[in-house]
């Protein structure tokens, strides 16, 4: 038996996507800014998609910019957004200290080169940025709020609408201080998001969101970000008018239909119960295991697990020879040899960073599945415990 | 008959590189940056396309970073570089009048901000430009050159080779003067000459160049960037550690093996009969036509005739009735609705910029398709030209 549970890693293009994608590998092959038919055929199918993923979004056409990926899209959130404002003195970021790479890195860069300032606020226990927080660190300068909807690495929902509202309400308050134009703007990286929770924008009060393809059985390298009209923003690929300008490059045709077909699928599975399941056999027949976020804000696909006394990586390898699939964290990471920043974020603590697992479900996850992985994992953790040199002389090493 | 003579836009995807695609399409969807053996099948994918491609360009495996196309390897190339150099005052680039403008907005971009001058050579009247007018150009903030290798809208090939050795040689007469370090970097947009012309980066003097799938029969939204060790460069998409920090964002794993396997396929065909052929007869034929650049220094597969007094537009959609696809110049600026930049840059002649239409071939071109398009283009340039104010009263206009 072969299980994948590295789902949040990335998941396999739909078979529906594929099928959806087929006429644009094989033969619509046009490109979309030609002005002939070929290229019309091709202009139809984005402007078709951008139309369809427009209702899933609650917003207009021209709000979506089809980008190569979610990073991409992160990045042009932020870079576009600091460079769209333009000449501002030191303008000030404020993002969550476990966001996906591809928001912290831009935030870093910017902050290296001295382009602004970055406040990253820090969860709480459960896992989960407090509005309070975020309300806190909001300075006369502050242009750009930050914060993904779901946790890659442990699955935590983050209170997005309601920071979105809070937002709004001090938007309102500067306006009456310092004229009509908005001042801060939220981006949400949605990406873990995206097939579990509401994601109408209006209703979250977001100015851009992030989608990634992969993530949600469409292929790898395709992405989008929502932005609402009337945000600043720069593109960070230059040339060509594709995308109304911010995004210059061939259109990826076939990706970008398959994009539309993945989200068109969208239904919300009953994944919940196979994770509760999930989650109560591990902690109960395991000992020392402790879920890592809170219980109740997490999406159903996402369950991180801290393995006491045990290294991730030797689990994600040893399930792996039995051939079973799940990561140590996000898959972006996991050559840069660091421990999770997210556990870390959290936690502060090196061993519990080193020690957490996340499995990640799908609608095709299957509770034989899910019983043969547990297992596995029990087999595992005992093995891993018998030669781990820290389960003797605990205290030599907590 | 339905003909297609718009290759330099874009090519279908060939049967062969979809069929190299296809198993990561459909089952080894891996995330190649997981460590499990899922991620290490895609891993290795790559890992193979890389060195592969390297051959072909005779550089290192480690010296590729694939992009989501070719208009991301441009900026990577123009930004990376003056974002690598650091906090250098006014750095000085030189590339020319007519690149692409995935090549030319990045320089307007760096202009706009203040963060580099940028010199615009013009190309001669054969649309070539020359050796000279570069070294010329050349100032002691000069840190970067780029030139295209092939234009894209008339198909005249540049003297790259020659710009690269001129280049070592004004870096060598630096170098005992300001010390060790190579002070101006070369790069290329290969992208109109891969399929015709030597790739090798060492045979060309190029310190980067710029490949994108699309115009070489693989799929839209993936391309490449050579860039030579000791370049320096800094990622324009930030976030994971994949392409060795310079590219962020999980892999196109499917596209980046399309691409290897386009690569592969390349051999000389030999267009250079049927193009002939097809320029000779246009110009007997069909009277005051003219073809656009040099009819020597030339690719097999690109040709652009100015017909005067006509409106290339009206030939492009008139042809495309008929069944027959070409265009105006770049498909990435049809829908600016500007004069051509390149015709311009050579003529400094709207009326010839208005007038030029673009026919490009491929290896799936055949005679019988050009004599069926020269007998099209005959007829519709006569009805045109019936039609055509300029023709009556030519002298009130020109």
């Amino acid at each position: 038996m072969r299980v994948y549970l590295d789902y949040a890693a990335t998941t396999p293009i739909r078979k529906e996507v594929l099928e959806a994608m087929r006429p644009y590998l094989e033969k619509d092959f046009g490109n979309p800014s030609s002005i002939h038919s070929w290229g019309q055929r091709a202009r139809k199918a984005i402007d078709e998609s951008r139309a369809e993923i427009a209702k899933f979004l609650g917003c207009q056409s021209e709000e979506i910019i089809f980008t190569g990926g979610g990073s991409e899209a992160d990045n042009l959130a932020i870079h576009g957004v600091i460079a769209g404002l333009g000449a501002k003195i030191n303008p000030h970021i404020i993002t969550s200290a476990f966001e996906h790479h591809a928001v912290l890195k831009p935030c870093e860069d910017l902050e290296k080169r001295g382009l602004a300032t970055v406040t990253y606020i820090r969860p709480n226990k459960e896992g989960i940025i407090a509005v309070e927080k975020i309300k806190k660190a909001i300075r006369l300068n502050t242009v750009l709020v930050s914060i993904m909807y779901v946790n890659n690495e442990i699955g935590t929902i983050q209170p997005i609408r309601e920071i979105g509202k809070m937002i709004e309400v001090e938007n309102k308050k500067r306006k009456s201080i310092v004229g009509s134009r908005k001042a801060i703007f939220f981006h949400t990286d949605a990406v873990q998001a995206t097939e579990y929770l509401p994601m109408n924008v209006d209703y979250l009060h977001v100015d851009m969101l992030t989608i990634a393809g992969h993530k949600i059985g469409a292929p790898k390298g395709v992405g989008l970000l929502y932005i609402r009209k009337g945000t600043p923003i720069r593109a960070i690929i230059h040339g060509g008018e594709q995308e109304k300008g911010l995004r210059a490059g061939t259109e990826n045709v076939p990706y970008i239909v398959g994009l539309t077909k993945a989200i068109d699928l969208i239904k919300n599975a009953n994944l919940k119960n196979l994770r509760d399941c999930f989650i109560e056999r591990v902690i109960k027949e395991i000992p020392e295991v402790y879920l890592n976020g809170s219980k109740t804000f997490r999406v159903p696909h996402i369950v991180n697990f801290y393995f006491k006394n045990i290294e991730g990586e030797s689990i994600v390898l040893g399930l792996d020879l039995e051939g079973i699939a799940c990561s140590t964290g996000s898959a972006c990471t996991s050559q840069a040899l660091e421990p999770s920043h997210v556990i870390m974020s959290i936690f502060n603590d090196h061993f519990r960073a080193a020690g957490s697992v996340r499995f990640s479900l799908s609608k095709l996850t299957t509770k034989a599945e899910l019983d043969f992985a547990i297992e596995k994992i029990k087999e595992i953790v005992a093995r891993l415990r018998e030669i781990s040199p820290y389960t003797k002389e605990k205290n030599e090493y907590r």
